[in-house]
């Protein structure tokens, strides 16, 4: 495996060789952003690695507060939890909604940490057909005695393809059965998809639908999503932002919260800088938009793919392994960082090219990819 | 719940009000310790927070190979995993292990993450008295037939009061069964306890029986244990040291090595360097030895405790809630911060008082909390 040397940004060094980089998932490229490395250095500065002791214990720490004010305020919602690794988030929405599901029905492409959330709330765990809202309600109605109330669970984008499941359809067919509730993990997505960044949900039109609410809202299933600060913005842990007394349930329920350490104060800072960067700078998000449709745009003409999604990458499986690894190689020759995963969750067995775009890669770094991959195709 | 605003240290900022500070986990004071704050801001510098890509991806970075370096030093082991949060550490463990145990056997004041990890393995799990090797074995006996091979796991230190398993009786009583396997989570012990501060199973004398091994290491159970870097180790995220094979294995195997992100750069770099410290200063293990127990010997006189083990915490139940609740009170008055948790894994209905000792707190400071208590009790 290659080893990165800078932060990961349009241009990154890996094994000591500057690349032009359209990987990761810094899609904001904000990990090397000034003023989130200067908000982490000096959050060390003054608080040290981190209070060492859970945030019921003296474990509160200001950083910490304003990732979740920060949050709440990106997401529109009255409050946030924040918490060590957004891997858990899954697990602490699961576990959180304990008593209020029968089963759970998980996308059978779902991240290793959808299944282990799943597991971890000992309730029988179904799969259904890939993003396909026909077969989820089949597997219901299978698995499902009437008035039986189903968790579904999946993610908001999916990692190895940047595919999203149809959340529009999946509240339609879900409507018919009383108290279902739907819960994604939207860490591809936080930073990318909708107006403010908000992610899947917003982007499929049902965020004022209400998420993370304590309360039933109505029609159709109850909203539930987590996010990363890791991915898009740049800094470090998982969120997942909701109305106050949910967030509070949250935090009185989590073993997250109680039992285990909060992020380190360097990450936490840097989280909290990122959210007020794209919140105060409209063109970050435009800039990610711009330069997907831009990319898609070029890869869709070279038939490697059509996906024309704002996702802010794409898993193409271009010919068999043998040829997306010769395809890899020549783009490495020639100054290109792309990934080849020769096995992901949701990927087959030949693998897939995997292109991110980042939202300060210039006009030019774009065309340079393009070009590039014409000349290989 | 009280703010900190600075280092967890011997002296700690709350809400505005710097305190003697005899709480939480960064037992070597290493938190805000000058070059583990440095190594953490460098890092940051050169490396913004980090990958933001898997390990199997290009996420590999070289502060990343430095902590798991500089752990199998420390440890006496060829390799080491380094990852997110320590709190998945017993759940990496319990899930390489897959195929090689029947049931789970799991202390009945296990901390949560122990109990998570039992439950993914999606084998039975059933509860033994705590600490109680006797009754570790019925329940062995009563629940898994002969030539079952039981999975133990419990803490290494345990979180509310500070005691630990009798390691050697549980390794002598676990012989009678083939193929055993004993798992600890070391959060609280890893850079506290054993010569080298390899933890439970180096102060118990059973460490060169073999650690983290990927081959069967003879009679008696076959010994894994999880660790920290964010208490004692001043950093963050989880650590697990063992033989090359071993290591390889989990990240074979691990859903944290290729399907999250690694843990930032700055946690990692701080980590790095606390391990340096501490195998390169052993005033630092040394002064956390001479604390502990002046502490401890302190308390047995004034007859709150019987506790007289290195661990560098104790939680003792004085009176009922009410009286521990008051002389917490008093102690905060007195500028001295201890924790009173009313509840906690391990801790009873009335809860404790948790006393933490730091490595780099004086004679004096101590002598000001022995002296403090003993008007107070």
């Amino acid at each position: 495996m290659p080893i990165m040397q800078s932060p990961p940004g349009p241009y990154t060094v890996l094994d000591g060789k500057r690349y032009l980089y359209f990987s990761g998932t810094g899609y904001l490229g904000l990990q090397g952003h000034p003023e989130v490395i200067r908000a982490a250095c000096e959050a060390t500065q003054k608080y040290g690695m981190g209070s060492a002791t859970s945030r019921v214990g003296a474990g509160e720490m200001p950083p910490l507060i304003e990732v979740e004010k920060n949050a709440a305020e990106l997401f529109g919602c009255e409050d946030a939890f924040y918490f060590p690794s957004a891997y858990s988030g899954n697990t602490i929405l699961a576990l959180a909604l304990d008593g209020q599901f029968d089963a759970v029905f998980t996308d059978e492409r779902s991240h290793y940490s959808v299944v282990e959330a799943a597991r971890l709330t000992q309730k029988p765990v179904h799969e259904f057909a890939h993003a396909d809202p026909d077969d989820l309600v089949r597997q219901i109605k299978t698995h499902l005695a009437s008035g039986g109330r189903p968790l579904v669970m999946s993610d908001g984008v999916f990692p190895g393809r940047g595919d999203y499941p149809p959340i529009q359809d999946y509240c339609r067919v879900l409507a018919e059965f009383p108290g279902v509730l739907l819960s994604i993990d939207d860490a591809h997505s936080v930073g990318v998809l909708g107006d403010h960044g908000r992610g899947t949900y917003e982007h499929t039109g049902v965020y004022d639908r209400g998420v993370n609410r304590m309360a039933d809202g109505g029609d159709g299933p109850r909203l539930f999503f987590c996010g990363t600060m890791s991915k898009a913005f740049g800094g470090y842990g998982g969120i997942i932002p909701g109305d106050a007394a949910f967030i509070k349930h949250l935090k009185d329920t989590s073993t997250y919260f109680r039992g285990s350490n909060p992020p380190p104060a360097p990450a936490a800072a840097a989280s909290a800088r990122a959210l007020r960067l794209v919140m105060d700078d409209p063109s970050i998000l435009a800039g990610s938009r711009r330069n997907v449709a831009a990319v898609k745009a070029g890869l869709r003409e070279l038939g490697l793919t059509d996906n024309d999604s704002p996702v802010a990458f794409v898993g193409a499986t271009i010919g068999d392994a043998d040829h997306m690894k010769r395809m890899h190689a020549a783009l490495l020759e020639r100054g290109i960082y792309v990934t080849y995963r020769a096995t992901y969750s949701g990927l087959g067995a030949e693998g897939a090219i995997r292109i991110a775009v980042l939202a300060n890669h210039t006009d030019e770094m774009i065309t340079q990819l393009l070009d590039t991959l014409r000349s290989l195709v």
